[in-house]
């Protein structure tokens, strides 16, 4: 492939739109420009560039231009459309993190267990989770920065509640995969402890138990992502 | 848009099928390079354009190079995903030729009738046509060159044969719509006298008559075309 722009590619699809497949279609460079949200000039200069390039044929009359585009225009639109098409259907859907077990503070324990959460976890995610919440410290950059999506992300939201003393804030689940085995949730709490270098699962299982895992143990954690 | 080059879009689009929507997926330029068709330099040149435009993100980590595509970057592709897709499902596909009548040679009626062509005309496109073709005269180069198109094109093919005397080329016949309404077919002889400014119709009716045409009178033929 040569080095054609994106905007060479959306003049050649703004040509064929118009039938210039088959037809020498009568075309503006100024009429371009406008469909194409850029200057007459630059419309012109990309209609010379395809032209020098084998893309589109040129038909001259008087002031009057025509153009079709080649064979080889239009092979390279389809090969572009199918790759594009092709990989955007089918790239893989989910964040994998990577860390390290790390002791909690023994704070989850006590939250998750209040019932004003226990209850919508039950209808919510299907389980009322193992009292306890298992900490992963992310040492690297790139995971760091990937956890962080999940602020943003739309999950399925355990909502805050409060009693006569205080308010407690929501907690957001994300279904996650530990080591490739164990099912847990990834959860993003209205209020927390940690930096940002850490992230806390939940579970139905108590997983350091089933997991046989002790601090220090590396973790790979997949959470699969709607598109 | 900015001055995205198709290449920038083929390494979005190598990255993405790496994962790199949703996490940071470490690369060598040498790999990238190999995978889009182009040195390790321009692949290395590729990511630093991608990143001063906000369409990925970077981690270095020592030597390591870690990439993810910024929500920008996936946008892009996306919409240019869809409009090449829309546009290539939707174009016209068509061959739109404009002429004026002339007068043949009468020669047309005569080949027209013999019957190893008849016989051919009635079961593969459905007539046996009236006797005489219909010549229209393309004055501009634009329908000239796209009537050239029907030499390669696939129609429907009345097979030469031979008699005693001589033998006869075969036909190759396109459905067209001559003047928005009366039904005919454009055919490309194998021996013709015409230089290629002239095409042929021929219709099971007399297009003369039905059509209240003369010499000179313009004519505008719609040939469908597979795609």
């Amino acid at each position: 492939m040569t080095e054609l722009k994106v905007q060479h590619i959306l003049t050649l699809t703004q040509l064929i739109s118009k039938g210039a497949k088959h037809n020498f279609v009568p075309i503006t460079t100024s009429s371009l420009g406008k469909s194409i949200q850029k200057s007459q000039q630059a419309a012109s200069k990309h209609l010379l560039e395809l032209e020098r390039d084998g893309f589109i044929e040129r038909l001259m009359s008087g002031r009057k231009v025509s153009v079709k585009i080649t064979p080889k225009g239009y092979d390279e639109m389809v090969k572009l459309s199918s790759i594009l098409k092709s990989n955007l259907d089918s790239f893989p859907s989910f964040v994998e993190l990577k860390g390290t077990l790390v002791s909690g503070m023994g704070e989850g324990a006590y939250y998750m267990s209040l019932k004003g959460y226990t209850k919508q976890f039950k209808s919510k995610i299907g389980y009322v989770p193992f009292p306890g919440t298992l900490n992963v410290k992310l040492h690297q950059k790139e995971y760091v920065e990937a956890a962080q999506q999940f602020n943003t992300l739309e999950g399925i939201m355990i909502d805050g509640f409060s009693d006569d003393k205080r308010t407690y804030g929501w907690v957001k689940c994300f279904k996650a995969k530990l080591n490739n085995s164990i099912n847990s949730e990834l959860i993003i709490l209205e209020r927390t402890h940690h930096d940002t270098t850490v992230i806390e699962l939940i579970s139905k299982q108590n997983i350091r138990k089933i997991g046989k895992l002790k601090n220090g143990s590396h973790l790979t954690i997949r959470i699969p992502i709607k598109t």
